[in-house]
């Protein structure tokens, strides 16, 4: 039986690793050209860390670790017993694998807070596991990139991450890319208005559900959970509005006037997209206010975002974040606002895939294949595989006499641009034989200008 | 209470990521410029992939992973109860973290031997987790590098792989360093020679520590363990043999020709430290047959290698490879012969922080930062920002409007190398200033030729 590997994890080629670290790379110098820096964190944070940060059903998609040894004769068995496995499991595990990089990150703040500079800005291109049920687009081990600034609730740090979010977006050349942005203190004012405050988040859940199921099934659903029905009118009513951004939040903005509930949300909101617009708005992608978007993630407590692909909706989001101004007092470290956003690699992978936005050439394959003929040639092949590596050229000798055709073939498959032909009349001659793989053309030159030939065939 | 990391692992900072990726990108371009393409392998293998692979004491420190919910009512309380930890942790286990990368490699080649060219030259850069008692230079979770060459049993290879270590060392400016070469052939040869072919892993082993206990040392414990005394003197004279690799060779050929014991061991060796004589030597590397070299890793049946540095024989081996005939004979693939070699990704950090030998600049601070004087010049200073960004430079805007002394500071914790400021009379008189930060001195200039002053300045 062939050998495989655990469901929703997967093996990466070489043209796929290329690929992937193409993009990783446009990620990252745009992360750094923002000002931001990169910081590692263990795979395995102790599970206490990571413990009461993700809500139930988060919680039990953590990947935990088995003690080793002796350590497990202290297995919990009455809770076994109780089927209360969670308990159980914490009784023989101390450790798990990284759930999200903002937990770990909060924890790294508190933990270096003395030798950080505030406000401290980092990025993190880091896989985590989440023992989800396996589907399109969504694994078990996945690539997450992370930016975020904490320390300081200066609102240009939302204008920052939009205009970060663009840029990567452009650099990749995506077209069609929606930014959602909304604030959270707007919903919260907003519920309250409704006299919803004290369902805040059943509300927030079921309004976030309105990408898929339409206005009339929030509808349909606040009603069923007897939400009050003239309020939901009210509800229908401002998520129905339609325009532009300002038309929109000028819309709300008579609403919150006459209740005189809080307008932070409001101004915040206002002047993020107020200011991107004066100093020359987004290039590759429309920011848009969505009073429905509300995120799941409950950490949140300022602005959110989410970026999404308006002609791939099967994807999903590509990204998302917000400001969140109480993670890191979970850690000890109170008032220390934070504000952030992740791209989702792997579906950003798919929607470059889709639209096949993936450059040519991703550069990877070898330049130069050096044929063997066997030992008394041999070692002048490898003065020469010496001297070109030297130049940074990918090349190899093909390491046995095997026919010519079975190396050319070789050469083919890897997809290798010239093969060096160095046979025993190409000796004496002191002459040699540059294929070139894509057509099979080849020509006789002199072996003293090898150097020159290849290099200046290579720049082609 | 501090928040803190499990034992055994490391938060990385940005330098130290900026460092690693530093020797990281060494590491991958010369691989990359020797032929080896890159392959990412998961993170958790099916736990019947590593069973049997790391002999018994391996095998108790790898992490297995815990199975979520249900799944954990499967737990073997028969095995607990006897102290079979082991048998117990794989009734409620089903993955494991990756242990090292050689075997995970073997799988790859075997699930996927349909899509890949042989001989196949791989790659790989991933992080691998061993329960080991966390100690100097020894970590949890650490860092491997490893390129093999699967499908070939030309000793060309063997040659590749001690050019490519000597590139590495090289280009990392790291001197002292011996390559230990031998070739378990010889072993196998010598101790049936000896009469001790029977006890070859025993003999093998109590041979790896000569490095640690000296020529006495070694006869000391040969003797303990009762094996013959006449034969014992015959293995002190070999040991004790010193000289030029070719003189050691020819004396151990001797004792060979007589016995008429497979010489396929020597042969091969000859060929690699022959051939690499006659195409010039290493650069930067002793490479030096060591009969004492045995590696503990009973899968290698060929040529072994073990990269150390002599002046800093604390750390151990920076490395260390060979050649496996019967590795992926265990996923169902006979008769695939691999070489490889790997490189201790942490220790060779250690070698180059002892000697100094990080470039004192290795690119990762900011190059500027706009200081920021309020709303009524924010909007000039996000243009400015903005058209920086677009050419790449690493920049930011200072997100409040603190005291310029306290924005300074900032910008010196953080390394950035300008501060432009554009105050109240700059706006008027469409100027800026430019603020070196290294000695503090500053100049103004006008705004047009801000792009131009910039890029000029950041060449310096």
């Amino acid at each position: 039986m062939k050998p495989s590997i655990p469901k929703g994890t997967r093996d990466f080629s070489h043209k796929e690793v290329n690929l992937r670290n193409f993009v990783k790379e446009k990620i990252k110098s745009n992360f750094e050209i923002f000002g931001f820096l990169p910081i590692e964190t263990p795979s395995m944070e102790k599970l206490e860390v990571l413990t009461g940060k993700y809500g139930d059903d988060g919680e039990k998609l953590i990947f935990k670790i088995l003690s080793n040894g002796e350590k497990l004769s202290k297995a919990d068995l009455e809770s076994l017993g109780e089927k209360k496995y969670s308990k159980f499991a914490n009784s023989i595990s101390e450790k798990a694998l990284r759930y999200d990089l903002t937990v770990p990150f909060s924890r790294y703040v508190v933990q270096h807070q003395n030798d950080l500079t505030f406000p401290f800005k980092r990025y993190q291109l880091q896989s985590v596991w989440r023992a989800d049920r396996p589907q399109y687009g969504r694994f078990q081990e996945f690539l997450q990139c992370d930016a975020d600034i904490v320390g300081t609730v200066s609102n240009w740090q939302e204008i920052e991450l939009c205009m970060l979010y663009d840029k990567i977006i452009q650099d990749l050349c995506i077209n069609g890319v929606t930014l959602r942005i909304n604030n959270r203190k707007i919903l919260y004012g907003f519920s309250k208005l409704l006299g919803f405050d004290n369902r805040f988040n059943e509300f927030t859940l079921i309004l976030d559900k309105l990408d898929k199921i339409s206005i009339d099934g929030v509808i349909n659903e606040l009603t069923n959970k007897n939400f009050d029905k003239q309020k939901i009118k009210k509800i229908e009513y401002f998520l129905s509005v339609d325009g532009t951004n300002k038309f929109k939040l000028e819309k709300i903005n008579e609403a919150f006037v006459d209740s005189k509930i809080n307008l932070e949300g409001l101004r915040e909101l206002n002047f993020i997209i107020d200011t991107i617009e004066k100093i020359g708005g987004l290039e590759s992608i429309d920011l848009k206010f969505d009073l429905s978007l509300a995120r799941g993630l409950s950490y949140y407590t300022g602005t959110i975002f989410e970026l999404v692909v308006s002609s791939f909706p099967e994807v999903g989001s590509i990204g998302g974040g917000g400001r969140y101004d109480n993670l890191t007092a979970s850690f000890g470290k109170k008032n220390l606002s934070g504000v952030g956003i992740s791209i989702g690699f792997e579906r950003l992978m798919m929607v470059l895939d889709k639209f096949k936005l993936f450059p040519r050439e991703v550069n990877g394959s070898l330049e130069v294949l050096i044929a063997n003929f066997g030992s008394h040639t041999a070692l002048i092949c490898n003065s020469i595989l010496k001297m070109i590596r030297s130049k940074g050229i990918k090349s190899e000798f093909y390491p046995v006499h095997d026919k010519l055709k079975k190396q050319l073939s070789y050469a083919n498959n890897k997809n290798i641009k010239y093969v060096i032909i160095i046979g025993d009349e190409e000796t004496k001659t002191e002459e040699f034989i540059l294929k070139y793989m894509k057509d099979g053309t080849q020509k006789k030159h002199k072996m003293s200008q090898l150097e020159s030939i290849l290099l200046s065939n290579l720049k082609k």
